[in-house]
């Protein structure tokens, strides 16, 4: 199978588009974006040795390279709309896996494959780009955060690796217009609390945490990759079903946070600072 | 200088952009189309080993990632918005080099820096996506050659590989609502034309090509990374300056190409072929 034929292999696979004017196989897709609306942007990598190791199948790690995108969507209040997927890789029958578990999940949540970029390369990498839409001025952001503002979790947190991500999609739409601010967790709580924190200038309090049956207090308060939605309301405002109230936003410090009254410093995964 | 310093420090580099409401920062960028446009969506890696080598100056490759995407929304007769980089590296001195150069070419095409995802790894790639707009209904597309078509290109072919390269994304726009169709030579003229050929179902009859002084036919047939564009424009409409006479569209088997009357082969670079 030479490029070519990859490439023709996918444009029958992707899930349609109405908004895809052209999609795979242009020198770019063209998109014509609906009256109204505001466009999101997103993109993350899968590294072989960094984020993911080959004991894991290529299915799975299409299916969370795409994942991981979708819940910064969903984090913002989103509706995927398109991807674009760059990869490397040198082995067909990988590359084949690794499209099978992300279109799964494209055709789950609607979202069209609209190109990318293929590179032969003995290690595994891709970068997933996707698009989604708001309604102007709907986005949820991570800076809206008030002292007195309630802060919620959905879901259960410090998950297995080998679980899948279902991307909160529908619960973010649901927020829009009532959550002061939104974040998805995927760096861990008590980091990307303490970003919350940051942009929207104020500190948190932290009272409890739902862990994931079968793991600890400090995988749920540190661990990465749970892809759960973390948000404030206003302080009487009706949370939806199914989410935990883990704590409260305070005057403070801008970033500052404790866990049941002691500090609780920011330990989640900074891929950064391992490279200073 | 951990994740956030540097996010903070590329914030305060970008060009600015009136469209982009949500730049680097939150889970997403927030980007608000103007009215009756179309966008058009391209991205492309560069890998160490595969693209590049260490050899290179980190602010050159830098510049040349961007160029390759900015060279596709060229050819599209795009104006570029903005562009999201996916990197990992582990080398923060050849990470404020890289960003150097991308930021550069960035500032001259007007192109935002509306986010992107750091990772750290030891061996340096990067993925580059681009966001253009063009009138909607104008954007050039590779599938509209037709027999009696003139083919022109721009530029010389077959330049080194230290040449910069300049996106010819001012020629690109003034050929809307002219060309038949266009692409960009990135991976040689002889790939880049058969697939244009192909995707308008004709064939092609080469005369001449422009040889960069000091490279040779061969290259200039078959060598990559020229971004310059080609494109076809009914017989008797007049070219733009600076661009050569190359050839003419014919009928017969789609993607068959003749040079100087004798067959030529698509032998340009096919990343894929190498994997199969």
């Amino acid at each position: 199978m030479n490029e070519l034929q990859l490439v023709e292999r996918l444009r029958r696979l992707s899930p349609a588009s109405k908004e895809l004017t052209l999609g795979i196989g242009d020198d770019c897709a063209i998109f014509q974006p609906r009256a109204g609306e505001e466009l999101l942007f997103t993109t993350d990598q899968m590294i072989e040795g960094v984020h993911f190791t080959r004991t894991r199948s290529a299915s799975s790690i299409g299916e969370r390279a795409l994942a991981r995108s979708l819940s910064d969507v969903a984090a913002m209040g989103g509706e995927p709309k398109f991807c674009m997927v760059a990869m490397a890789c040198s082995d067909t029958k990988w590359i084949e896996g690794f499209y099978r578990g992300l279109l799964r999940l494209a055709k789950r949540t609607g979202t069209a494959l609209a190109g990318g970029d293929l590179a032969s390369d003995n290690k595994f990498h891709c970068d997933v780009m996707v698009c989604g839409s708001v309604p102007r001025g709907k986005a949820l952001r991570r800076d809206g955060a008030r002292a007195g503002d309630t802060i919620f979790v959905s879901g259960k947190l410090g998950k297995p690796w080998d679980r899948k991500i279902e991307p909160r999609l529908v619960l973010g739409q649901g927020l829009r217009g009532s959550a002061s601010a939104c974040i998805d967790l995927s760096d861990g709580l008590s980091l990307d609390l303490h970003r919350m924190c940051v942009a929207s200038n104020v500190a948190a309090e932290v009272d409890r945490v739902p862990v994931f049956r079968g793991s600890t207090i400090e995988r749920a308060l540190h661990g990465g990759e749970d892809y759960e939605l973390l948000f404030t309301l206003p302080k009487n405002a009706k949370p939806p079903s199914g989410v935990t109230r883990i704590g409260q936003i305070a005057r403070g410090e801008p970033g500052a946070m404790t866990f049941q009254g002691r500090p609780l410093a920011p330990l989640g995964y900074d891929h950064f600072r391992k490279a200073t």
